[in-house]
């Protein structure tokens, strides 16, 4: 069984900002998904519609990660000194960044990193409060995906290949068919 | 300048399969984007949104792209029996198929690929058509998760980097703000 990578030196968090209710709610489940299923340990929101919390709390129930934590913020900016107060760093994701290949490096070398990841407009502040402004790519299109992509390479894939040790459910991959074993143990 | 992906040997269209009114429409958006962020020839839908296709034209009215199709399908069997008809190789996401590092080698020596991505359930019929089932991870996360790993993968990370020649506008990355330059000669 491979060990969990919330064990290994870098420790990644993900803050969602500037949630809007309703219209945002599928979209920040996506990337609290996201989160979750590619190495990070935890995910700061504002209040969100308890649907969120819900679907999380569902699938972490079935396919395990009980240490994933969805702390609910007051404030981005709280949250931001606390970290760097903590000795982490910040990375805000955002098309108008540094392309990820030019601090890839450094970001592995960091222990604990939040990921910070914007609906729509940001406030200006945050380009100057972050280490790292980071583009996956100068092109408008999706902040789940650039967050997908930004844990993949910090990781270095190695997260996809990941166990959960509390899971009741486990996918046996396959070329053409589902299989899924049910954990009796649980 | 960066020569456009499109031009390289290896032909990327994605299928977007169960599309649901309303309830998938931003997600079909992030899709949509995503494929042509990150080096696809065209995106295939069912009847959508009208405020799907304007999204996508807007986008690459200001940032490029104009050779990015968009089209409307009847049934996505017929594509798919087309595509293959073409000689093109049907890639269909899922967390239930094979890592994707087990086939990303053979995909890479394909000329013509099909990226299948669902919305929630998809038929069965879908795993035996498709010539790989290959899993961004097998746990739930995010469609547009995978979809953008999926690429970044394929294309080797390249696609990050490329330019849209027909672009109006083209952001100069910075470490600590939003540069954006016009393009005068549109």
């Amino acid at each position: 069984m491979n060990s969990p990578i919330r064990r290994s030196r870098l420790e990644v968090s993900v803050l969602r900002i500037g949630h809007r209710f309703v219209r945002d709610d599928r979209v920040t489940t996506h990337i609290a998904l996201v989160a979750r299923a590619l190495g990070c340990d935890r995910i700061f929101m504002n209040e969100v519609d308890k649907s969120i919390r819900s679907t999380l709390e569902e699938i972490i129930e079935s396919w395990g990660g009980r240490y994933f934590n969805i702390e609910i913020i007051e404030s981005w900016k709280s949250t931001i000194k606390d970290w760097k107060n903590g000795g982490g760093k910040i990375v805000h994701l955002t098309m108008y960044g540094l392309n990820i290949d030019e601090v890839i490096d450094d970001l592995r070398n960091c222990d604990k990193l939040l990921v910070v990841v914007g609906a729509s407009k940001v406030p200006r502040e945050l380009y100057q409060v972050s280490d790292y402004n980071v583009a996956i790519g100068n092109q408008p299109h999706s902040e789940i995906a650039a967050l997908a992509i930004c844990l993949d390479r910090i990781f270095n894939g190695k997260e996809l290949t990941r166990q959960f040790d509390d899971a009741k459910l486990r996918i046996v991959p396959s070329h053409n068919e589902k299989k899924v074993l049910k954990n009796s143990g649980e």
